[in-house]
C-alpha cells in the first residue's frame, strides 16, 4: 500500500468515524462488523472512488457466477473461461448465486474475502452499489451477458440478440411461410424483446401481417417451449413455422409438434437458438441461430484479465456476431 | 502445528539432508525447489506416512477436476458438487487437466499451493505417489467414477454399470429383439468393458448367440456411436437393436439410423446410457439407463467433507444404482 493510499484510508476512517482495522475488515469482507457500520464505510468508500492496490494477496483465480448451471448453454461458456484462465495459470472457481438478474448478497460478502483476480458474471447487470464494492477493492468484472440488459458503462460481453432474430424469420419467409409465431424467453429480458423485435422487423420488412396471439413469452427452457408451442399449434389458424427463441424451447417444441401429430419440418418448420453442442444430434437436427457463447466466455475473462493489469479495456460492451446455420428442424412451406 | 509434528518434519529435514524451510516449501508446492530435492523430500514424506495437520491456512472451497468438461454429463456432477460445496459455505474450484485416466503433473503441483478443503476427481484413478502427496499435506480426496477403475483402497462413488448394462440388454431382448449389437466405451476404461459384460450375459442368460462383430468399441461421444453405429448397419444381417453405450452414442447411432434411412424405433431400437437431463426431450426420447451422476457429485463432495473433519468414511467405495427408463427408442420387433 502506498503512503498516499494510506492517508485515504485513514481519511475515510477519520469521516466514517471508524478505526483504520474495521475499514480493513470491511475491504476483506469480514462478517464481523455491525451491518450498518460496514454501510457506512461503504457509502465512504464509494463517494472517494477508493481503490484498492495492492494489500493482501489476491487469490490465483478467476471466479464465474452464474444464477443457475441447468441451461445448456452453461457448460459452453465454462469452457470459454476455463481455456483463458488456465492459458493465465490460473484456477477457476465456480460459483451459484441470486436471480438470472444479479448475483445475490451472500456472493458480495464471499467474494470480497476470496479476493479473485477477476469476476466473470452471467447476469443481466450487476446494481451500483455491488459495482462500487468490487471497484473500491481492485477486483475487475466483466458480464457474459446472453440477455442484453447491462448499463452501458459496465464492461460485458454479450452477442447480436435482435439481428439473429431477423435471420431466423428471414429463413422462414424465404422458405414460403406466411403464418410464422415466435416462442421467446422470459418478458423480463432484454434478450427476449430484442430477438422477437427482429423477428416484427423481418416480418413488417416482408409486409406479412403478425397477430398478436403468435407472439410468446417462455423460459428458455424445453418445458415452456413445449407449453407454447402446444397453444401456438391450438389456434384457429396455426402457425406453420415457430422461431423457438432457444434450442431447448425448440426441442419443446418439436416434442409438442410429434404429440400433435405433426411431422418436422414436414408440416411445422421450427428455428432454435443458441447453436448448443448437441443441437446437430437432434432428429432433425436443428436449425438454429448461432450464439458464440464459449467465445463470449473468452472475451469476458481476456478482458477482466486485462483490467487485471491496471489496463482500460478498449471498448466496454463488446457484441459478438450471431449467424444462422440451416439444417434440417425448417422446410419450404408445404413440402 | 503440535511439538510431535514438528519434530517429525524436523527428523525428515534431517534424514533427507535438507532445511524445514525446504520442506515447507514442498509442503506448500512451491516451484523454487529442484525437481530431485523435492522427489527426495516426498519420499521421506511418504515412507513416514506423515500427514500434515494445520499449518497454512486452506482454502475455503472444494476443488473438482475433469479431463474434459465436453460431456454432457459433467454439468450434472458439476451441480451435485456445487451443492455440497455451497451448503458448508464453501466455493468451488473447477479445473481441467490430464487425461481421462488422471490429472496431470501440472495440477498436482498447483493443487498443493492452493490447499483445498478436498478434492473430487472425475478420473478413473490416481496413482500413487499422487496419492501419498495428497494425503501428507491432509488434503482427502474421492474420485466419481464412472469409469470403475479406481484401486479399492481409494475412495470413490460410482455406478452399477455392469447391472445397467444388463438391464438395458434384456430390455431389447424382451421386445422380442435377438439381433442385439452393443457399442460401449473406450477398451481401456472399466465401465465400457462392464456394461459390455452385463449385455453378454443378457444375452447368454437368454441363450443368445453373439456375433463377435456385433461388439464395438466407441469413445462415449456422438461421433463414435455414430460411426459404429453405421459399420453395424452394413453388416450382411444388421442388428434390429442396439444397447449404445451412451446417450450421446445413443444420438450418434440414431443419426446413422437416419442417414440409413431407417426409422427409430419402427426399424431399429436404441438404448442408451447415462439419462442425461435431455434425453427425454430428444425425438424419439430416449430410452435409457439412469445414472446417478449428480448424486454421485453430491456423495464425493460429502466423502470428502467427511474427511476434511478428520472422520474416516464407512466405506472406500460406493456405487449407486442404475435402473432402466423406457421411452421411445425401443419398441418390439417387427412392430
Amino acid at each position: 500500500m502506498t503512503d498516499a493510499q494510506r492517508v485515504t484510508l485513514a481519511q475515510i476512517a477519520d469521516e466514517a468515524g471508524v478505526s483504520l482495522a474495521t475499514i480493513s475488515k470491511v475491504l476483506n469482507g469480514r462478517t464481523d462488523v455491525a451491518a450498518s457500520t460496514r454501510a457506512r464505510v461503504e457509502e465512504h468508500l464509494a463517494r472517494h472512488g477508493y481503490t484498492r492496490r495492492g494489500g493482501k494477496q489476491r487469490g490465483q483465480f478467476i471466479e464465474l457466477v452464474f444464477h443457475e448451471l441447468e441451461s445448456s448453454w452453461s457448460m459452453e461458456v465454462i469452457e470459454g473461461v476455463e481455456e483463458v484462465a488456465q492459458a493465465a495459470g490460473l484456477s477457476l472457481v465456480l460459483t451459484v448465486s441470486g436471480s438470472r438478474h444479479e448475483p445475490g448478497a451472500d456472493w458480495m460478502q464471499g467474494v470480497l474475502r476470496r479476493r479473485p483476480v477477476g469476476v466473470v458474471m452471467v447476469f443481466s447487470d450487476i446494481a451500483a452499489p455491488n459495482r462500487e464494492k468490487l471497484q473500491s477493492r481492485g477486483i475487475p468484472f466483466a458480464i457474459v451477458d446472453p440477455a442484453g440488459d447491462p448499463a452501458p458503462d459496465v464492461p460485458s460481453v454479450g452477442s447480436a440478440n435482435w439481428s439473429g432474430g431477423l435471420m431466423a424469420t428471414r429463413h422462414l419467409i424465404e422458405l414460403g411461410h406466411t403464418r410464422i409465431a415466435a416462442i421467446t424467453g422470459p418478458e423480463d429480458m432484454m434478450c427476449s424483446l430484442a430477438r422477437v423485435d427482429g423477428y416484427r422487423s423481418a416480418m413488417n420488412a416482408a409486409g406479412l401481417p403478425i397477430d398478436s396471439a403468435w407472439i410468446r413469452f417462455g423460459d428458455f427452457h424445453p418445458t415452456g417451449g413445449e407449453a407454447r408451442a402446444r397453444e401456438l399449434l391450438a389456434l384457429a389458424e396455426p402457425p406453420t413455422a415457430i422461431f423457438a427463441g432457444s434450442d431447448l424451447q425448440a426441442l419443446g417444441a418439436i416434442a409438442a409438434a410429434r404429440a400433435a401429430g405433426l411431422s418436422v419440418p414436414g408440416d411445422l418448420s421450427v428455428v432454435g437458438y443458441d447453436d448448443i453442442a448437441l443441437s446437430r444430434w437432434m432428429s432433425p437436427q436443428l436449425t438454429t441461430v448461432h450464439q458464440p457463447l464459449r467465445r463470449m466466455g473468452e472475451e469476458a475473462a481476456r478482458l477482466v484479465l486485462r483490467m487485471a493489469e491496471g489496463r482500460q479495456p478498449d471498448t466496454l460492451r463488446m457484441d459478438l456476431a450471431t449467424h444462422l446455420v440451416v439444417r434440417g428442424s425448417t422446410a419450404p412451406l408445404g413440402d
